[in-house]
């Protein structure tokens, strides 16, 4: 959480200096993402993003971060864009960190958005995949089955520590996905990790998307299945079917979806909610209880789980397709 | 360390609704002061801060430190200014927190001050000395002598944890400063807590003062003695006289001293590194030991204090006066 790295006066006079975007007037370190230091920073031109990247990102993938933002963003996607700085550089070096500084997108995250939200993200997500085709760097899915699988080792028997049965829970789910998982969706880039802090609103509109730092490339419906988990459900477990309408319709209106893909999606959406139980956990057993960590409960995926084990049609999700 | 307590979508909403500054564009989550919840709001009307109180700080001081901060404004002092709602209140409750909203202040603090930043220091403390006469409200120093003692019983035989010997060297010096502290220098409004995180530049130039949440009714040249130590020493704890003299210099321009102050400014100097000294140790022994808080080293104030128990003499802190 918040400002890991503090950057030293004459270190951010002369990084703000090798861009052209005037005279530093202010400097926040700011609580956005959980894995860097970022910087709120004005200038008699603007507002900017400085990123420096922690470890928990691997320097070899920044370029394509940072390559693909620029492309989006080119493409029309509303998405913070890295500068490029005097030589034309958009990846840099500041306090021993790999730094980016990126455009300021307005508007706010919503803790807990309505169903009135959830078209403008499906339209959004759309949006950032068809604005993805073209892209020519390509990142392999490192949560896709195989990382599941590689997480759920690592957990072992201590998963019954979060909640009794979920070493089994867990197995079992992994041998079904394994066994049913799709071949050949539609494929492309994908954000997978859109939840509602990643998503900005004026209002009621929909204003931008942030933090592509796990994007890959993967089945563009899996993306879909995320934000069906991490959108449509209500903090007592329910699934909101209306709120999946309103995300599904607008997608679907935005990107039509495969016979193939509309089958796929109750699977899916499995996957995506065995993916963020598997790191919940992990993280759960592995972060020091500690006042200021916040620590997202595992459970609330377990319960989603279930939900979507039980689903075997998507219009079960809240997408009316004919049969 | 930044922001503990989050604010509902909705209540943000209505809280910003119920003062005169446009549709909220952007918040976000900011890491100034280590106190309280603090949240950069942009509207489009302007920049503001909200700052949610935490219980550290006691909510009956809260019409003290901003009614303090509005008569400073008033009165010339360029600091945040407290802004009244649609009923005229500057204190609201917010998120079940006591909260406020204040003017935003351009500028940067300075991680590592230089000897130029200095008599612009000393011009704004004595601007704001004199700005304070005249505020009605009283708050006594709680970490004045009695307080240090408190402190100091508090830590007992622990603080030789922190270094050997230290807790010898505080019960010397406290009977020293219990002898020797004065009793009747000028007084009024300080800020008790001036250390260069609290003390915004843009380029070379003082911007303004922020962070009023120490400030209270002590003698005017202990607040002198507080930014001597908090600014006028090296990394490896010695005493930059040039520095002291820019501070010093400055300051006594724009509010002469008595001679009294000046020849207590020694000794008001040990008492000062003692009250940091005595609160970094708390600190330090009573903070659990974790990468994200960051405990500031009580050590470096020995340092300082060593050093200002062989100063005897005002020239020796670098203020050139008549004998």
């Amino acid at each position: 959480m918040a400002v890991y790295t503090e950057v030293p006066d004459d270190a951010l006079a002369a990084f703000v200096a090798d861009y052209d975007i005037g005279t530093l007037t202010s400097c926040k370190g700011i609580a956005e993402g959980v894995e860097n230091s970022n910087y709120l920073l004005t200038t008699d031109c603007g507002r900017y993003i400085l990123t420096l990247y922690e470890k928990r990102v691997a320097k070899g993938d920044l370029p394509f971060f940072l390559g693909l933002m620029e492309h989006l963003a080119a493409a029309g996607l509303s998405c913070p864009t890295p500068l490029r700085d005097r030589h034309g550089a958009m990846l840099r070096d500041l306090a021993g960190r790999p730094a980016a500084l990126v455009t300021f997108l307005e508007g706010l995250s919503l803790k807990r958005p309505q169903v009135r939200h959830c078209a403008g993200l499906g339209v959004a997500l759309a949006t950032l995949h068809r604005a993805g085709s073209g892209f020519a760097m390509r990142r392999p899915n490192s949560l896709a089955l195989t990382g599941w699988r590689d997480l759920a080792a690592k957990l072992g028997g201590d998963a019954d520590q979060v909640s009794p049965g979920l070493h089994n829970l867990i197995a079992d789910e992994l041998t079904l996905l394994d066994a049913r998982w799709p071949r050949d969706l539609p494929a492309g880039i994908i954000h997978a990790d859109l939840f509602p802090n990643n998503v900005f609103f004026m209002g009621d509109r929909l204003s931008g998307l942030i933090d592509f730092y796990f994007a890959c490339n993967d089945f563009l419906a899996y993306d879909v299945a995320i934000c069906l988990c991490a959108w449509c459900f209500e903090d007592d477990g329910s699934f909101n079917i209306t709120k999946g309408q309103g995300l599904l319709t607008a997608y679907a209106a935005a990107r039509p979806m495969s016979p193939a893909e509309l089958a796929a999606l109750p699977l899916l959406a499995r996957g995506a909610a065995l993916r963020f139980l598997l790191t919940r956990a992990y993280d759960w057993l592995h972060t020091p209880q500690s006042a200021l960590v916040k620590r997202l409960d595992p459970n609330e995926y377990v319960r989603k789980l279930r939900f979507l084990q039980k689903v075997s049609h998507v219009r079960e999700l809240g997408l009316d397709v004919a049969s």
